[in-house]
């Protein structure tokens, strides 16, 4: 039989009451920390409760020949930080051991996604989708892709930083932040600058657990100590946790919220479009007075009205439809009686 | 002190090895259930660690006033289904016993989020916002949108469901699909339907645990028995993940994505209005030799290519609006040149 058992976000303390006992009567024990690292007195502990603990590597658990081999005869447990399968390695052998007819268990233990929203007095509901920095710069696109999308539902990005058990490396913040700040120069889609506000969580569920809120500017110049890190970009906040980051967390500046800073795409293009059109559109009801041109003129000024009502209900597209439409009609009216060139968006 | 205590989702056994001296040291140990059910068995169990555990209603966490008064001067225990803090109660009242300079620690134990996404092999960065399905058809346009924004972007949707414990009450899972298919019967956006393939996953974490996957018209003839019940609405699935659900869950049916069948309002429209501007501007060019009239024709045609690369490059607002423009010229020359009617978007 095979067990994956969640120590939990706590060191040995977190481990659920009855794993203790599947630890016991397993005959092998594995023990790895390729999702975060665990520290040396939870790994004691654990080797207390077992002569048959053994510390092993990413690649044992991916390559899992063994480890299935073992299961066919003996209790084979695999302990991992966290809740089981939040790395998908974890899955894979679970499909494999049920493919050979090996009975597999779940001891389900505290993660630490749910504890950092929870440790952050952020509201479930409002996190959008997780996303993973490395420190690759060209593997950016993902997650500055997801804060967008979510800051512009008004949701938290819950962001998960690199993190290699052999080579001792776990992605600094700062970096982290950095890196952010650099994606968003070449991109320029004005989601993340130096006064976004955002949380760095620093070993949550342990003794010396340490959350900061604050804008970027002054997180970079925290020293944020040893992993595990989470951050999270905020989006729009909830006056309840508004109160939650002020009154529990480490504030280096008052929480504030970042969505309504900035502005979808066709916010900016309305913004832009629908003024001009109204101005171009008074200036052309001056020149005519022919009953089919003013016609297509007060058609454009509509369809503008429209964008902006559309826009109000959320219809984003068909906001976009509209003023496009009415740039056309003016447009074509120009360069039919104007002569004037047809102009593209500038 | 006042400490939150997480009971983890597997009843008693789920509870971390360092909340039972908490529970045996407290004065008052408060066991809430108004998030989901516990059962008898594990009530019973944490009576047996202390004489002092209290079964306690929603309104009396929610007041709160007698337990932070207790808590300014003993040891007081609030024992909570899954994680706390899922339910913002527990942290508003951490906030209060923090401005009146309680001190508070917080145990966190398996939560059903976590749990539920693992244990039907999902990856977790692929799940979008989650959102509550209540039984007022009224309250479904935000579970409806929630979906609506997961699918487009391939995401899958968490949805829980209402539960009143002071009513016995917990939404069955079959009333929550019909209620989808209702909303989706007036809202047309055709996100939902009875070929939906989706997933219910009951009493996770529990010993008759039940994870069954199918379309929601099969998953409407099954009872799923007691509560709780989690549902999820399938985006697009890895190949990784539809591997999982067809090994280790109950399948009524062949896992399946749903996103691939779900049409952007983007691109639905660009489907309709690209073909039929192009036919139109080519009956134009045979009418017209004008050069004037020629160039704004073509024009429109470039401008209905650039929507579609557009769209494909995932830009949908600049799409529409570069559809609307070609519209808009079209529109505008036949206006103008054959005193047909302006044509309003059908």
């Amino acid at each position: 039989m095979l067990y994956f058992i969640g120590i939990g976000i706590s060191g040995y303390g977190s481990l659920p009451l009855y794993s203790i006992n599947i630890i016991k009567k397993s005959r092998f024990v594995y023990l790895e920390q390729f999702t975060s690292p665990i520290n040396v007195i939870t790994i004691n502990n654990i080797k207390k409760l077992s002569p048959n603990v053994i510390l092993t590597k990413r690649w044992f658990i991916e390559d899992g020949n063994e480890i299935l081999e073992q299961a066919k005869h003996d209790n084979v447990t695999i302990l991992t930080y966290g809740d089981p399968y939040i790395a998908t390695t974890h899955y894979d052998l679970r499909i494999r051991a049920n493919k050979e007819k090996i009975i597999t268990k779940t001891i389900h233990a505290s993660s630490s996604i749910t504890a950092i929203v929870g440790e952050c007095g952020l509201h479930y509901y409002k996190i959008g989708r997780v996303a993973t920095i490395t420190n690759e710069l060209k593997m950016m696109m993902t997650p500055y892709n997801v804060i967008y999308k979510n800051m512009i539902e008004n949701n938290h990005s819950v962001l998960l930083l690199e993190f290699n058990h052999e080579k001792n490396f776990f992605l600094d913040p700062k970096i982290a932040l950095k890196n952010l700040l650099k994606i968003e120069k070449v991109h320029k889609t004005n989601i993340i600058n130096e006064s976004t506000y955002a949380i760095v969580a620093s070993r949550v569920g342990l003794d010396n657990q340490n959350i900061i809120a604050g804008k970027i500017s002054n997180l970079l110049k925290i020293d944020f100590n040893e992993p595990p890190h989470t951050i999270i970009i905020i989006g729009n906040l909830h006056f309840t946790e508004y109160d939650a980051i002020k009154n529990l967390l480490t504030c280096v500046d008052p929480p504030q919220s970042n969505s309504d800073k900035i502005q979808t795409t066709t916010e900016r293009l309305l913004n832009k479009y629908v003024p001009k059109l109204n101005i171009v559109s008074k200036q052309l009801k001056l020149h005519y007075n022919e009953k089919k041109l003013l016609n297509i003129i007060e058609n454009a000024e509509s369809y503008a009205k429209d964008a902006e009502n559309f826009f109000s209900d959320g219809h984003n597209e068909i906001a976009m439809l509209s003023i496009g439409y009415a740039e056309g009609l003016i447009d074509a009216l120009i360069a039919i009686h104007n002569n004037a060139k047809l102009k593209r968006f500038d």
